[in-house]
């Protein structure tokens, strides 16, 4: 079943870039992505198609407004789509998260930008989504990153080129080569210049387990976890 | 001092969107901000022009070869420049190093892409830097999740405005409302129509402390253990 993913945003010209990306292409022409933008400011009201306005109870900055992003919502929401708001204060988002979204049919992703959208959207989303602790200008590179994400999950990288991949076991990635076996003296490990499969991945499983230990913690200890389970 | 950006990519193309963005186009017309962009192509040798090659060792997908990336680097480097490399095994991306970012003349993104780069390149780079734990195609949007934020600290937003946002004080942003103060039945809070500015900071901080302690307790508890540090 093809994935429909609908973007709101204000700026749709920021999206031009998406299909340069061969993945996400691939993703399009084989018909398993379709890609919607929807140009918020299309949905404003009046002869000044105002989109935002001042902060309620003062402040910096333009909010918004409810009555915009709801009309641009209901043209294209259906019974089945996941509408997804990116915020800052949203779950942050995981490969997990990518795992689940491609078995939806229909994602309809907010996004906001400077200030925010007026807090009531909240109640007609069903997910709210951040991609990390930094503050972006908008949703629009959030948004990239989830349609980047979830379009290589599509079917569209080579069977077992995702599996073995950085998080999907929880563990880092271990380190790669390739050629020149020698760079400036910098040479390969030269256990993957044996030729022994089995000695290979033993020393990518350990290196893979030793990079995740020093480098993040957090994930080494959740994989303890998983291999201590039965 | 203005901060240039050299962004290293096997896509260049996918950037050009990123000037649609009126923040990062104000840094631009400002001079607070330069960007370059790197063709890696441009840096293969021989007549096939070839950037990347199999994996030592076997195994799905190519990686991007030393010797090419190393050429591309050292025609930008300078001796004081930053270079970073955008991978998933790197420190993930947070404001803090957003912030630390303003302070560089020239940061170096390098952006990989598909299974990786050849692995000796960590030797040559001066930071890891992952964006989340999910997988992208490259590293083209990372790098434009670096460009937007640090972009937007560069004195390009209203004074104010940016002091008070999320994760900036460790605590999530309270929440904010426009017009209309009446949305089908769904009205914005009395306190922030009432033009009391105090009770307005006071519950806004309310809302701050209650919306993070709900939604992100890991900030949270971050966010008591500096308010009980003296």
């Amino acid at each position: 079943m093809p994935l429909k993913i609908s973007i709101l945003t204000m700026f749709p010209s920021m999206f031009d870039s998406v299909k340069v990306n061969p993945v996400v292409k691939r993703a399009l022409d084989r018909g398993l992505l379709e890609l919607e933008y929807v140009d918020i400011k299309n949905y404003a009201r009046g002869s000044f198609r105002r989109i935002d306005d001042s902060p309620c109870g003062g402040g910096p900055g333009m909010i918004i407004r409810i009555d915009v992003v709801m009309k641009a919502l209901s043209a294209v929401r259906t019974p089945s789509s996941l509408v997804v708001l990116l915020t800052p204060k949203g779950r942050v988002y995981n490969q997990a998260q990518a795992h689940e979204f491609t078995r939806c049919s229909h994602i309809v992703l907010i996004c906001g930008h400077y200030e925010g959208i007026d807090a009531r959207i909240e109640k007609h989303v069903n997910l709210m989504l951040s991609v990390g602790d930094y503050i972006l200008t908008g949703g629009e590179i959030p948004a990239m990153a989830v349609v980047d994400s979830v379009s290589r999950l599509m079917g569209t990288i080579r069977e077992g080129s995702t599996a073995e991949e950085s998080h999907e076991n929880i563990l880092l990635e271990y380190p790669q080569y390739t050629k020149p076996a020698d760079y400036e003296g910098d040479r390969v490990p030269e256990v993957l210049l044996s030729g022994n499969h089995e000695l290979v991945e033993k020393w990518r499983h350990e290196q893979a387990v030793e990079t995740t230990k020093n480098l993040r913690p957090d994930l080494y200890e959740a994989y303890l976890r998983n291999v201590a389970s039965p």
